[in-house]
């Protein structure tokens, strides 16, 4: 610790994140930093301290230079942006929770600390209580990573356990995740799978030395699921989770994708259920480690923020090792092939899809179901096209192998 | 990293965790740190590199000022003490894997950092790969932990999945964890519980902020285990797994175990099988979180090796907060009561274990088997007589607690 007085912390935003920090703390009186000061946006909004421990001025903290660490933990990404890069343009030592802004603007945050000399953590951005930035980044720094496959977003998982287990239809399950808390203020983010690409974004700076945008990343949500697909999976024995995943390929190029995927008895994200969050890291020497626990919540939230805050007590950052030393992968492999099953209307589109080893063609009506292998190259490129037509692409194996290649498959064109 | 030049490494061993360090570094050639000297024991055993590699005499590499790190990675607790003790003492910065000689002389340790200003560090030396002594240190620092359970041992679970998977008898299993490289070089330190016991020790200090000494833990091994203590396990339907596991009371006490433990398919150990680690540790904010991955083999080990030399480039070194900050439980709770099942042919030792809450007592010819509850004192006390008898102590429930304790139950002097 730097000295023996208590540092004062700055908070934005009180939330579920900053009601989690503010209760530990409470629950910690003889941690070395406390809450001093709350900014907060709604002042009509009913709150559970005391008027006068709230401002709704911004400014009044970061112009607060008694302030020693400031800890963002509002739901707007553009704010946070502003927050963030307002403080450590001033070289403060900031902890932030916001996933989409850390996955945005990382470029922009890693320059603005270089030359202010401020620091920025974010270990509660990604997958909450678990600490998996802070072990990607110092256990796995110097070790090469091969895979990264996680269960990155506790809504959607709690909805997909609540379906499958409990037999409940989509609409009630994702009510229940947000009357329970766990859903993001705009639920979209949850169920696009857009949240989880945000935090495979976070991830892959720091285990594979490259800074993923977004954009770099298709997603598939699980709001694209229907009935069929569920019959589909249970005929394979297998459940549907949402899987973040990064891979690189013998090549040593980089494969991103977050897709509703098969999920089989023997995979560790199996165990993964309900609001849970599990990353299954795959390190060269290491070999494959599951870490599982609460992604979502106040407490585990809020304890992820509590080790950030002593790690920035401890005069800790991140090195970003292998962004560094550009050792890390530099380009993503848009040839790679991946075995998926896809259910759409548009044939259309499934014929721009290029599928190729072409399996379990079936059509009802209107709907076409099939497996096939797909290049990522065809996701990134159709994945919006895939979303407005309420087209499905889900992967066939947490391992993301094509199977099969050499079963003789009909030509798409002809078989439909 | 301090400077530009490759700093020199001073390696002791050269057995699975040498072997495998040296590998990952010869993999690593950017790596700013390598082998340059290796002390072994054994002039006339082979060995995988040339003979001019080695040296026999320990003292050429601790008189070796050149050195920056010293690694020590031999199978003998005494030696490696000695080794490890003598660098300290010249502030050396010290990296071990020998988790018995960091579990009887923590204490010491700890004193002679202080005194001389040395750092030790000892990832390897707990669950092989997994990186828990960090993150227990670093992110549960700051957290109260309300419970630890694991299964620290790869060999034993290895044999435990064999037998109970795969059928086989325990000597078989036994050899087979041998020949795989997974057992240490004495298995006794493996089937009887002492290794994990071990283990728990060292994590007690992190996450406990305790200091436990092996001789407060009481231990049964797998050793001890017979067909009918697998044929009560599948009528209750649960698998046997060696669990250590270090909890606190109500009134903040302290209670650790190593035994073996029915669990369940709902418990996440369930899902930790053949050579495999895997812990659980609850902190009281960030709630239960799984850590499995590889516990033995030189790569997965010599990975954790790697992870502390990479720290210790970095300036890292453990603070020990909740041991100095005296926040940790000071007493161990000997009147705690858990549920076991005991098998013995020894009813005078059986009275004397003073169980409570007798269920399902059996008598076939010599042997008892019964359902009773235990005190943490008891088993402290006799378990050196269980082992000596032949007699198994098993917990019934990885969550320790005293269930249906309100059954009525014979008196035990009466029922036998």
């Amino acid at each position: 610790m730097d000295s023996n007085r208590i540092l004062k912390i700055g908070l934005f935003g009180f939330g579920c994140v900053g009601q989690g920090l503010y209760d530990i703390l409470q629950r910690q009186p003889n941690f070395p930093a406390q809450i001093v000061k709350i900014c907060v946006k709604d002042p009509l909004k009913e709150r559970s301290l005391p008027a006068d421990r709230f401002t709704f001025d911004a400014q009044e903290l970061l112009n607060d230079d008694s302030l020693d660490i400031l800890v963002e933990a509002i739901s707007d990404a553009h704010d946070a942006y502003d927050i963030v890069t307002l403080a450590l343009r001033q070289g403060k030592r900031v902890v932030t929770a916001n996933k989409k802004m850390v996955a945005h603007h990382l470029e922009k945050l890693l320059q603005l600390q270089a030359e202010y000399g401020g620091v920025l953590l974010y270990e509660a951005a990604v997958a909450g209580g678990i600490p998996i930035v802070r072990t990607v980044e110092e256990y796995f720094g110097q070790e090469p990573v091969s895979r990264i496959s996680g269960i990155l977003n506790g809504s959607s998982n709690y909805i997909l356990s609540q379906i499958f287990k409990e037999q409940k239809p989509y609409s009630e399950a994702l009510q229940e995740a947000q009357d329970k808390g766990f859903a993001e203020l705009d639920p979209w983010l949850d169920v696009s799978g857009a949240d989880s690409r945000h935090k495979l974004c976070i991830l892959a700076a720091h285990a594979f030395g490259r800074v993923l945008a977004p954009e770099e990343v298709p997603f598939i949500g699980i709001n694209a699921l229907a009935k069929a697909d569920w019959e589909f999976a249970k005929r394979r024995g297998a459940v549907i989770k949402l899987v973040a995943s990064l891979h690189t390929t013998e090549e040593g190029k980089l494969v991103p994708l977050v897709l509703p995927t098969l999920v089989n008895s023997i995979d560790d994200l199996y165990t993964v259920e309900q609001e849970f969050n599990g990353i299954v890291v795959e390190g060269a020497y290491a070999g494959a480690q599951l870490f599982k626990g609460r992604g979502a919540g106040g407490h585990p939230t809020g304890a992820a923020v509590l080790s950030d805050i002593t790690g920035l007590l401890k005069g800790y950052q991140y090195h970003y090792q292998k962004l560094h030393e550009q050792a890390g992968v530099a380009e993503l492999d848009t040839d790679f092939e991946l075995e998926v099953y896809v259910r759409t209307e548009n044939a259309a589109l499934l014929g721009a899809l290029s599928l190729t080893h072409i399996k379990l063609l079936q059509r009802q009506g209107e709907t076409i179901n099939l497996v096939g292998t797909i290049k990522l190259g065809a996701l990134l490129k159709y994945q919006e096209r895939l979303r407005e037509t309420g087209s499905l692409v889900m992967a066939t194996s947490v391992h993301f192998a094509t199977q099969e290649k050499k079963i003789a498959s009909p030509e798409l064109a002809e078989a439909i």
